[in-house]
């Protein structure tokens, strides 16, 4: 009976210009990967690259590589391939340390840039790491963090807001920001904005400089595909790039760091945000997945993302799959997933993986889709609305192996 | 004429208990390679695993090895292998971030543990990102720097010193301090201790727990053979466990990092030092490295380090090469290293790298020279004597080539 939405794939994936992309990615045998944007596939031109960065640059290249492998500017020519696939100029962007830690830089320099004011604004929900990296200054007694929902956020800008910290794409439900409204809301509040791109970096078209950001950070293993962990990156606008101060002012962040004063005197441009020495295997993996989106295109990602979405959508409705979904339901609203609340919904992830459909579940009933267009077909919606289904109709989830909860969910 | 230093480098390298180890590392062909202390060769199985873990964990596992390859534990039980490298229990040290972030993390903790207190003691001279890392906190108000040399350090410890900073090894000189003493003297004045061991862990006998230590970070691409900007690691006392608060509270710090709430409460362990996600890719060729280091043993690379040393002096002394040595004569009052100052030293240091004798060059006029014991044999220290003494007495340091700077120094 199903059998019109498999014809359906198979022609939506005959004429999909992206199509070509999977063979770029190692996606494992029997496996449809709704995941990557907790971690991405495993480029196929990245074991190579280790390879020869491993073997050549190091293990040949020794202490050498600094300057003949360029390691020193590897920071700065990442982040500048990043910037234009979220509207920013190269010298705006760094590829370097965690989100975590580029976050707490950047709600440092904010409050520092605003004096008289400590109150860090942000949603409660808002991914977990966002919202303890403020605590982590308010612990030091130089913020106080503020949290109000979504549609209350507006009239919570008073003036001892410094900073506005928000998550573009929302990790649970996908829901997006409208990006230049709010930084249009904060700035005239007297606040400066710090957008997270976690969840939209890579998938969504983002407009920092048309939506006047003064800052961001975002992850490099989720839709850029740089492996476990890998290095984020961090933005700052130009016109702060000569005030905004962060706090960790490690030796790579220097003007001179090969000057081995004792004084700390900060790097001109955007390269003050670094800290210690760059991660050079993590960099090198994270190049080869940016330049793989970048060859793609946000634009065209996007535009399947939405695709994929809608048609996973219809694969459920068709299956009498009747889910509660708390993405927005217009495409344009969400980020590049979808997402449904079951109160089973850990169990149910569980049954699913178990069968090669790898989702993600969030604490505590959030049954999460994500779809990384650039390695995923059609014919995996079909698929995995299959699955889904006789995962719900079997009721294969009650298993107990389903339910006990792994230490990493 | 001299023979007999060569003769003399046989029969050590015959006798030398270590000598099978070199063959456990790539040594590029014609390198003498004499900046282990900088970043430490690779060693031969790092590759087969490197490419383990990129194209089975990463590619084929996906999201499931943070479970399945137990990529969660990573942090802990790395720090857990180079705990008794330097004489600390296994869940007193973590491998995460940089040296850099670790210094502010257990810079701002110690001052939170001595409230009233502010000021942080180290020396002149300390490595700059240590140096650095105080003024980043001094800039946000919580701490005052002060800076007094090495002689004066125990007058400068008076009642406003939270913590005392100091690095072990000098990454200049490679005098060492005497870490019993120190700590000593700083907790008799009421302040805590932070030892860098960026120049002495994985090279020198280190007792962490026998010294009465607080704290203590260290590097993970010099002799413990991590690869280029490989996490580094951070150790806290037992008995400060409970008490110690870092401000970098990103969400791997967390007692449940899975339970996604929007307050932080620190780990009950040492894992309440994470912050952002692990660097699995960087923390997969670490422990490598440190496997190897803990195969081979410190004592055994510490005797074997300070016989290179000794002898390399033998055979400059034989060739009546004169250099004013910066570091301690006697061999137990310095690292793993010799340092000569010389006017030239830049040139000297260029022109010993293009005969394959590769140094380190630390401005303004050190030419600095590590003994990395697990790859070194007592030829390669005749054969840079020899190297040494033709650049000197040729002149050819004086060639442009060698004193146009490079970007890395």
């Amino acid at each position: 009976m199903h059998e019109p939405m498999n014809s359906r794939a198979r022609i939506l994936d005959a004429g999909d210009p992206l199509a070509g992309f999977r063979d770029r990615f190692i996606v494992p045998e029997g496996v449809i990967y709704l995941d990557g944007n907790s971690l991405g596939c495993l480029p196929k031109a990245t074991p190579a690259r280790m390879e020869q960065v491993v073997r050549e640059e190091w293990g040949e290249g020794l202490i050498r590589s600094w300057n003949t492998a360029d390691w020193i500017d590897w920071p700065l020519r990442i982040g500048g391939k990043i910037a234009p696939l979220i509207g920013a100029s190269p010298h705006e962007v760094i590829a370097c340390d965690s989100t975590s830690v580029n976050l707490f830089k950047l709600i440092a320099a904010a409050l520092e840039m605003r004096p008289g004011r400590k109150t860090v604004l942000s949603e409660p929900g808002n991914f977990p790491t966002d919202l303890y990296m403020i605590e982590g200054l308010e612990k030091q007694g130089l913020a106080k963090r503020r949290l109000a929902p979504r549609e209350q956020l507006a009239c919570a800008l008073d003036e001892d807001v410094a900073l506005l910290l928000l998550t573009h794409a929302h990790y649970k439900t996908g829901e997006v920001f409208d990006m230049a409204a709010m930084t249009r809301a904060a700035h005239e509040a007297g606040a400066l904005v710090l957008w997270d791109l976690s969840h939209s970096g890579g998938a969504l078209p983002v407009d920092l400089g048309g939506c006047g950001a003064d800052f961001a950070v975002g992850c490099g293993y989720k839709y850029f595909n740089g492996g476990p962990g890998a290095p984020a990156y961090a933005f700052v606008a130009e016109r702060h790039l000569q005030s905004a101060r962060q706090p960790l002012t490690g030796w790579f962040g220097h003007a001179a760091p090969f000057a081995f004063s004792d004084d700390y005197e900060p790097a001109p441009g955007i390269d003050r945000l670094q800290c210690g020495t760059p991660p050079i295997l993590g960099l090198a993996a994270l190049e080869v997945g940016v330049d793989l989106i970048g060859e793609i295109g946000v634009e065209r990602l996007h535009a399947k993302s939405q695709a994929l979405s809608e048609f996973l959508r219809q694969c459920l409705a068709e299956r009498g799959v009747t889910l509660d979904l708390v993405s927005p339901a217009d495409p344009a609203q969400r980020g590049s997933q979808l997402s449904f609340r079951h109160a089973e919904a850990y169990a149910i992830c569980q049954a699913l993986i178990a069968r090669g459909v790898i989702g993600d579940f969030r604490d505590p009933d959030i049954l999460r889709f994500g779809f990384a267009p650039a390695y995923l077909r059609f014919e995996d919606m079909a698929e995995a609305a299959r699955h889904l289904a006789e995962v719900l109709e079997s009721g294969e989830w009650q298993r107990d192996e389903f339910r006990e909860r792994a230490a990493v969910t």
